[in-house]
């Protein structure tokens, strides 16, 4: 299974990292593979949670220069999409957990409720309209979300 | 310059339309290019409200067929990019106006503030952190866009 | 009807863009849409063609910049995907019309040979494989170009 | 170091995959990233090549749905991209080893030679421009590529 962890980058809280972190471990112990933007924040430290215990680890980097990846990451794609690689990794995601919330955390989870990509938030926004399942732990979300299908699109 | 004009397509309500026809028409009358994502609803009103007064309107499909664009664009462009025509949109925008809110706006609503581009909003969600500005009508709207300069990128 | 023109940019000789500027020319007073990457060179000598002829023009920029485009454009899109907008090109016109060759031009042609956009090409590259069809004259492709069916495609 | 494998798909010959499986195979050994379109021919070849011998392999589909990649990757990225899709793949890598031709190898290649992207050919078109390095074996193809630098990219 795919499973995105998005979040804020270099604003990310200590905790939101902490969470993230955990969540990371948890993925890679069920033996999915974490995706994230690839830069700093939740993204280094989900990706770190899970490299740090033998996990397969994917990083979107939305410029064009490999260099900017954090140093967790067995893949790194430096897409030089800019922002677009944000549905980039909705469309390549099963299923997403957001640890905290910003804009372009925000965009995700739109384009993935969009989609039809399950999203479950810890700490997140809370948007006007149903669509992210809000949940309390790392371990409620990814519990959640490795009980789901992969999904098949087309 | 050049204005997105966002929201639902196929949901949007008999009102919605009214005020996109209504933004379409005043940005045209203003001379900017109007900018939409080329299929029904929200975005063929606009449009039309452009086209009918005389203005450029542009179409960023997000299949690879042409022919599912509207009829009121001078300019359609089947780019294949499914949602992530979305990013696209956002970024060829000086600023944007949104009737109407659903998942598909609301990615655009914050692609939008995650990089710095002016977006008003009409009748749209409210998100819980500041972001869009809120205003009441569509000759509001065209009006605050307008007075921007248009922005500069790098 | 969109047809693209693609060629050199900062390298296209003086012989190169007369060309262009007549296909673009003729193009527009057929009522084509004229479609290129809205740089300089090629693209801008076609894009002038056409533009100064009433025809509709649109440029879809490589980088997120407007101020990059050239002035002949009815309409300029910064998509800032780099190369990938190469691929964009070909996917939103009927079909090509090269002048002259560079590496750039020949990403063009062999992408829209492997999705069946025809190409015509007065004076570029030999392919080791039949794809573009050679022409003598600008008149002589938009003539033969002209007189394709806009495309289908899914 | 991060290295693309290009060449044809369903159409590729025996003698084709073969080489690609060797390149595979040198490059995983070699401790170098493989990278491929993902589906069928020489890149499930190359693939394979590289995933036996512990190698990690990444696929970039075209469509949309991971289904459709070979069984030999450690990571498939369904970008939805479509052919653009190839300029994805030349961005994200130091180099590329073609193995024999096509339009879609063409169009990888011209896009490799415009931005500085280094490619090997065996056994692959003639372009009428200096621009692949032409080799004759899979031994000689992954020596020369190792032998560069990864390129820094801004």
């Amino acid at each position: 299974m795919y499973t995105g962890i998005i979040g804020p980058g270099d604003g990310a809280s200590e905790a939101e990292c902490a969470t993230a972190y955990e969540v990371g471990r948890l993925l890679a112990q069920a033996g999915a593979v974490v995706v994230t933007g690839g830069l700093d924040g939740v993204m280094a430290a989900a990706s770190r949670g899970a490299f740090e215990h033998g996990g397969v680890t994917v990083g979107l980097l939305p410029g064009s220069v490999r260099e900017a990846a954090n140093p967790y990451l067995t893949v790194s794609i430096p897409t030089g999409l800019g922002e677009l690689r944000n549905g980039l990794l909705v469309r390549s995601c099963d299923g997403l957990i957001a640890v905290g919330g910003s804009w372009g955390t925000a965009s995700e989870i739109a384009l993935a409720c969009r989609t039809g990509v399950p999203v479950f938030s810890i700490g997140g926004w809370r948007f006007p309209q149903d669509g992210p399942v809000h949940v309390d732990s790392a371990e409620e979300a990814v519990r959640r979300l490795l009980a789901l299908k992969p999904r098949r699109r087309g």
